[in-house]
């Protein structure tokens, strides 16, 4: 299946990289597989940060919590578009026609939102894993992958930044939120260790180097964390396989309110 | 309470204009009653669009009724914080810590979103009023209302043209899609009354000509329903009254929802 690439492709929006691979751009297969999974992260977090929408504690912050899920919405959608050129699926064959242990998020991505404390404390450990993440992506040997990489990486940069701002609000705030700040971070930290975990479909000199990505990790998290006043939490590593297809009990709900419009009109014009 | 304009106030953002009160810009109480209602038609609309994040028929449309949420929750701060400024309150305080009859609303923007047709058939009639309104606002008397309505004018008459395109997509695609778009636009007809009724609020030479923007309103949403190949609706106007406080049956859960977690941390640094 797997066909030349076009080197000029340069996915700079999810239509423009529909458009090159309408005019032939193919993803290899076995990067189809990889961009899979970072496709799943990038969508399911995206669907629960819509869920603040309408419930966040600030009017600015209900907006800046929705730009972010919509960033993270961009990504999924130029990821799964390249990952689905591979086999001639569309980002929404993939995001609504699959089933729950055909989806490769890793766990964290899929956890409820909890209450704010905790949003904030995935946003942050999901932040700089994305930064890491698609900084060394830029470099992939896959061009549309590094294409996506460059654009992705400033955006996440920012929801890094974001995150870091509320942990400092909260951790330095009122009793009230420190310990709501610290409990998000503790009942996230079982989560972090699968996010570096091997991905089963990593293809040497296409995907990240994840040793690279938690040596950057290492470097902002923790000082984050202790700059706020916070601890940082020690906690056995929950048990993961998101990769694999293993899921969260949430995930069957989410993916019901997700899907159940266009699996109730497959193939119609909505 | 009314204090000078300073002319060179920009609102730019809602930010921008946070600023700008900050430093001393105060709304005309008899301003900030008008902008107050035109704030919470924008806000309840934004609330109501974030629940379609998680299901859209198409994941880009999901980031397109987010993207079109994420700018009427723009307008709502900016003319929240305005309407706020006469008073001595925030964008927040206005939206979290107010009851139900407090609430201005024309009752079109707070219906629950209903199926895909129904929130389309919406989508168009207000965003052609929007257009309008925001238009007619541009020359206001009001400088403050005036450069709001600046920034939001370019983006309502892209959300009216989205709104076009899917009216056309569905009304001409199949018998089911067609048969929902004539739903929708049957469903939301009773309630186009109360959109142009007059605004007890209303500030002549500040507020928008209600009757100019109708007749711009009639050039373009009746056409664009008979190019989709659907009938006009003709109804009974529903009751209305939303600008006096009266509001639809839905809106408390709305407002519970949003208010909720302000609510449970009043003067919090969250």
């Amino acid at each position: 299946m797997s066909a030349p690439l076009r080197r000029e492709a340069h996915a700079s929006s999810p239509e423009a990289l529909a458009a090159d691979v309408e005019a032939g751009t193919r993803a290899d297969e076995a990067v189809a597989r990889y961009a899979l999974g970072l496709g799943d992260d990038a969508l399911v977090l995206a669907q629960r940060l819509g869920e603040w929408i309408a419930n966040a504690p600030e009017l600015e912050e209900d907006m800046a919590l929705g730009n972010i899920g919509l960033d993270l919405l961009g990504h999924a959608r130029s990821l799964l578009t390249y990952a689905g050129s591979a086999w001639g699926r569309t980002e929404d064959d993939l995001a609504y026609f699959r089933d729950e242990p055909e989806f490769r998020c890793r766990q964290i991505f899929e956890l409820p939102i909890g209450d704010f404390g905790f949003t904030i404390a995935r946003q942050l450990v999901v932040s700089a894993y994305f930064r890491g993440l698609y900084r060394q992506l830029t470099g992939s040997a896959d061009p549309v992958l590094a294409a996506i990489a460059s654009k992705a990486v400033k955006e996440v940069a920012y929801h890094l930044e974001h995150a870091e701002g509320w942990i400092r609000r909260l951790g330095l705030g009122t009793d009230e939120s420190h310990r709501r700040m610290q409990a998000g971070l503790d009942a996230v930290w079982p989560h972090v260790e699968e996010l570096f975990s091997p991905d089963p479909a990593a293809v040497p000199g296409v995907s990240a180097d994840l040793d690279a990505v938690r040596a950057e990790w290492d470097g902002i998290v923790p000082a984050a964390i202790r700059g706020a006043g916070l601890r940082v939490p020690e906690a056995p590593a929950a048990r993961g396989g998101g990769r694999e297809g293993v899921h969260d009990e949430s995930f069957g709900h989410l993916l019901a309110e997700m899907q159940v419009l266009a699996r109730s009109h497959p193939g119609a014009t909505w």
